[in-house]
């Protein structure tokens, strides 16, 4: 994991031992810290959000948000600082999430203009990532991703099955409810036929013809069968990961290049040619 | 692939190429531009349908949709054009869905009546499902389409079971809560019955009485199973497709009696005998 | 399956072939009729329910409930008559269902009292299971049947715990908003709790107070991993009616009572004795 | 399963048989007595949060909930003396239940303060499973809680991307919906998201703008990929757990060379030679 060279400085080499790794005692508590940190200035961002709480904390808000904003701007720099390759890391995903980390609070310093930039410190939680990396849930979370990968084709089908299905039943419910019954437009109706095939049911717009009911009837009846699919999907990829192998026997005939041969082959089952063990 | 005999002229058997087939840049192109157009029409149907800019942009959706028709008509003749048997393409699923993409713009400037073709427009969208039918995504709709195909008599037992479940249910709920609770009639009730089974739950409906909501309680807990079931089907059905086949090769070695050879064996792999084909 | 004594007078006979029975093409042409006018009398039940369609047609309902009536109770007396022991008939699940169907109307006609009566003749739509009983979707039903008794234990387990996390957690909450917030009583913050966790949510109840909602997501959370646990358990019961069955070599060593041999054997694997073919 | 020592008096072996253990008809008793008492004291304390029938049976539930705190305090008190080791019994997970399951009477009774004890009352419900521990549940339930506990990684993993996508996406919809359209906060925006991807849907906040609707839509598709990582992961364990393990056993025979054979083996089963140990 040691990919610094020799030439540079010995604090640089440590600090980036540090920062970037997790192997030392010091690297832990690192990690740990601005874990801690990271989590503290997501709660800072929710409660600052709360109005009730916002006016009555607004300077204990002021200050942390600064006092957050400045270590991150610390770190920001000793990451900059403590890697070879600087242009290289600031361009990388995590080096972009972490500018953007420390931006928002000079921007609302210099120019005001806070409500956008709101949203945007709420990616510091994607800093998290960063550190969880390190950790024993990276071989879970692979297979999951790799379990939605391997379904990738299927999930576009899907998805796009979807799509079709509430785009026509959609606008047919906009036909037969109409403006009058809360149907104002087919995008909302599309809205509501997500809505309802994903058995969420606000509850907000809902059907009140008979006519308008029996299509959502039979819409939350297909709702059924459309759900079990990923269901299924993730089941038979995640039940395929737990199977054994199949056999991975590598020997190939010296003679005639034949390969996937019994693990116990003696010799070869296509030319008759003895093996090599 | 290459149907079409000889005897066609030159112009037809190409402009069949590009309209029909995938296999040139040409046809390619053709299919692209096509898929784009389709999509445009239906994002255009859907923003026509949103009051605020119909009102607003009346005069450019109206040149819009006769632009897409006209295009649609002159797409609608050349596929007749160019194949060979004309009748075959008409009164096919495609041919009546190209049919049905033309005609109700001329119907509504000849006769008015919009409400109602409106809905007929949508039926564009069912056109993407031709240009898709080349691509790579088919295998993965197929394999779906199998798995419910499969399960057909599974999927045909458990809508009946609902439906049981549903007028049963739906009879005693409108026994219990009755028309002052919303519960108005017995075709209402059985419809909040298939909202609440599905775990969609609007909220527009009720129960009000206690035993009401005791008895839904009992609906939503066998909900839990039943969504279960079309689940666990899919479920079962992909991971079935999913499992390598047994091998099902009977041949023996018979000089060491050695069996499981590969299928294409020719020679014992445990003594090098030669296999009797 | 003719277990009709040949004592017995031949229309008799003949009669409880065609009643009774589906192989004859007059037994067929019963099932789908009885079928049919089953199935009308739920329809009529269901739009009789309808307060519009009911103060506006209401003789005509009224006409055709007691042709319904009467064709089910003439139905009713030739399946006692057609067989051997009435007895057995009548006081099986089947013969209670049929008496059931005819009974609502006279009742409301010597005494009046509808509306009990009302559920009574909704089920009637049972009938319709002894006709589909003879139908190829009972393998089906019978699988599905099978995997739920398979899974009985387990299910037993799920509902329990299920019980448990909605009594708790209905206090809890009953606790936590108390009757100021619609939670008027433990009930009913049960009968909510039971609507989250099955992914329902009417919404007629909802969580107002800042902990209130902390705790609902937490109850939503868990909804998740119950919601899985059915769907799991009918997928692996599933998956595991499809796989193909273990050996069933019955071959039993004639020397020393060894059993489950493999199918090739020879030999017994146990005490060397020379099998039986 | 008989721990108690010869030294201790002969009643005390009788009491801890009665009240510790299930296998005499008195245990049996004792169990099924208690079981009856823990249900009627929840019912009870369920009953007496509904204010009709608590301003109606006021004296009742008074004198039920003595009864019952009585019995309960009897019974602490005779397992206290009737175990070999009381301060290992107070202290443990039941010991502690069954302390507070009796308390809250008490405190009442000379401190007033309702509220908080009410659902310390509903604690009593955990008695049960002490009960249940010596059902033939327990082995399904251990598979329940064995498959949870394998997926355990699974589910952090799982949790902390729910997490993840409702802290942010609960951010975007406050910046997108706002407090004037109920999101107040980012705090309810997050609970809302968990609503909406738990599909629960309460429909108490939903959103109102175009934008807000569109986002929603996302959130439900990615809430049907979501819900389906649990139903995956049970279903994949619980799958596993049921399949048969592949046989192990790699004797071959020293004359034939068969392999294969059952793990009791002792003679080959195609030659009928004595097989090596």
């Amino acid at each position: 994991m040691e990919k610094t060279p020799k030439t540079q400085p010995d604090w640089k080499s440590k600090l980036h031992e540090i920062i970037y790794e997790a192997d030392t005692p010091a690297g832990k508590l690192f990690d740990i810290v601005l874990l801690i940190i990271i989590l503290l200035s997501i709660v800072l961002v929710m409660l600052e959000s709360v109005a009730s709480l916002y006016s009555k904390y607004h300077d204990t808000f002021y200050i942390a948000e600064w006092v957050i904003t400045i270590i991150f701007s610390i770190e920001y720099i000793l990451r900059i600082i403590s890697i070879n390759r600087p242009r290289h890391y600031i361009f990388s995903f995590y080096g972009i999430i972490d500018f953007l980390s420390t931006i928002p609070s000079y921007l609302t310093f210099f120019m005001g203009g806070f409500n956008f930039l709101f949203s945007v410190r709420a990616l510091r939680l994607l800093r998290i990532f960063r550190i969880l990396k390190i950790s024993r849930y990276v071989g879970e979370s692979n297979k999951l991703v790799g379990a939605l990968k391997n379904s990738k084709a299927k999930i576009f089908v899907f998805l796009f099955a979807v799509l079709v299905i509430t785009v026509i039943m959609g606008t047919v419910m906009y036909m037969i409810e109409g403006p009058e019954h809360g149907f104002t437009s087919i995008p909302l109706s599309i809205y509501w036929c997500i809505v309802t095939l994903t058995t969420v049911g606000f509850g907000d717009i809902h059907p009140v013809t008979p006519l308008g009911q029996f299509v959502a009837s039979i819409i939350m009846i297909i709702g059924y069968g459309v759900i079990a699919v990923p269901t299924g999907i993730v089941s038979a990829e995640y039940s395929k990961s737990m199977q054994p192998k199949p056999a991975t026997n590598t020997q190939v005939c010296p003679n005639c290049a034949e390969d996937k041969h019994p693990d116990k082959a003696q010799y070869c089952h296509k030319c008759g040619y003895k093996l090599n063990d």
